[in-house]
C-alpha cells in the first residue's frame, strides 16, 4: 500500500505521461494525453511542437481554460494485475503562461516559464529535437486524490 | 500513419485501459482510468468491484453523468519515441444502465447490460475473480477524434 505524500510524489516524479481534462463553459469535457513536469507544488504542461490540429492559441484545451480554468490531471499506470492499480487525480485551476514581448526578467510569468522549460528539458530528452513551444499551462492543485486497489477504507 | 476507421477500431479493440472524463454541472472536470468494452458503436464501462471510495451510486462519475451526460473517453499509449504517439478521443453522451428489479428480458437496459457483461468478461479474465458489479456506463459517441504525430494536416 502506497499512501505517504512522499510516495505519491515519487509516483508523480516517475510518471512520463498524464491525462489532462478540461471542460468548456457548457461543461463539455475534453481529455488529452500530456507530458508534464512537477515542481512539488505546481504542474507544467507544454504546448510543444508535437503535431497539433490547430495553432497553440486555437487549441481546445487553451480555449477551455480561458472559458473555465477548472481542470483535472490524472496520473496512473495500467497493470494486468489489478491489485497493483492506482491513480492520482489532481483537480485545480489552470493558467496559461507565455513569453511576452517586452516582459522583464522579474516578471512572474517569465520566471515560471523558465522554470517549466528547465524541468521539462531535464525530464524529456526528446526536447533536444522537438520544439518546446512558447506556451505552458500551469496547474495550481486544489485537491489531490490518491486511489489504490488496496487503500484502507 | 494510421487513419482508416478499421485501424482506429483495431487500436480501440487492443486497448486495455482508457481514461474517462466527466464534468459536474459547474463544469468541474473529473478524470479516472477505466476498463471498457466496445461493440463497434458504443462503449461500456463497468462500475465493478475494484475498490471504490464510495458506493456505486455515490461515485463522482455517476453523479456527474446524472447532472451532465456529456463525457469524453481517451484511448492512447505513451511511447518514448514521440513519432509513435497517437490518441483517440471520443466525446459523447453517457447513460447509466443497471439490473432492474422486475425488468423484463426484452428491456433495452437488460439487453445492453447483458451485452456489456459478455464483452467485458471476454476481454478481461480478471472478472473471474473481481465482481463485475451491477451498473454499467454506456457511452454513445457523437464525435471521435484521431490524432497521431504524423497525421496529415
Amino acid at each position: 500500500m502506497i499512501t505517504s505524500k512522499q510516495e505519491v510524489n515519487a509516483i508523480i516524479r516517475r510518471a512520463r505521461i498524464a491525462r489532462f481534462a478540461t471542460a468548456n463553459s457548457k461543461a463539455k469535457p475534453h481529455v488529452v494525453p500530456v507530458v508534464f513536469a512537477f515542481d512539488k507544488e505546481k504542474y507544467y504542461l507544454p504546448i510543444d511542437g508535437k503535431t497539433k490540429t490547430a495553432k497553440p492559441e486555437k487549441l481546445k484545451r487553451i480555449g477551455n481554460i480561458e472559458a473555465n480554468p477548472t481542470v483535472a490531471l490524472l496520473i496512473d499506470e495500467y497493470n494486468e494485475d489489478w491489485k497493483k492499480l492506482f491513480f492520482i487525480m489532481v483537480q485545480g485551476k489552470a493558467a496559461i503562461i507565455s513569453k511576452k514581448n517586452g516582459g522583464n526578467e522579474g516578471d512572474d510569468d517569465e520566471r515560471l516559464l523558465k522554470l517549466a522549460h528547465k524541468l521539462l528539458y531535464a525530464k524529456y530528452p526528446q526536447y533536444q529535437h522537438v520544439d518546446i513551444g512558447r506556451l505552458v499551462i500551469v496547474i495550481y492543485p486544489q485537491k489531490t486524490i490518491f486511489w489504490s486497489m488496496f487503500q484502507e477504507q
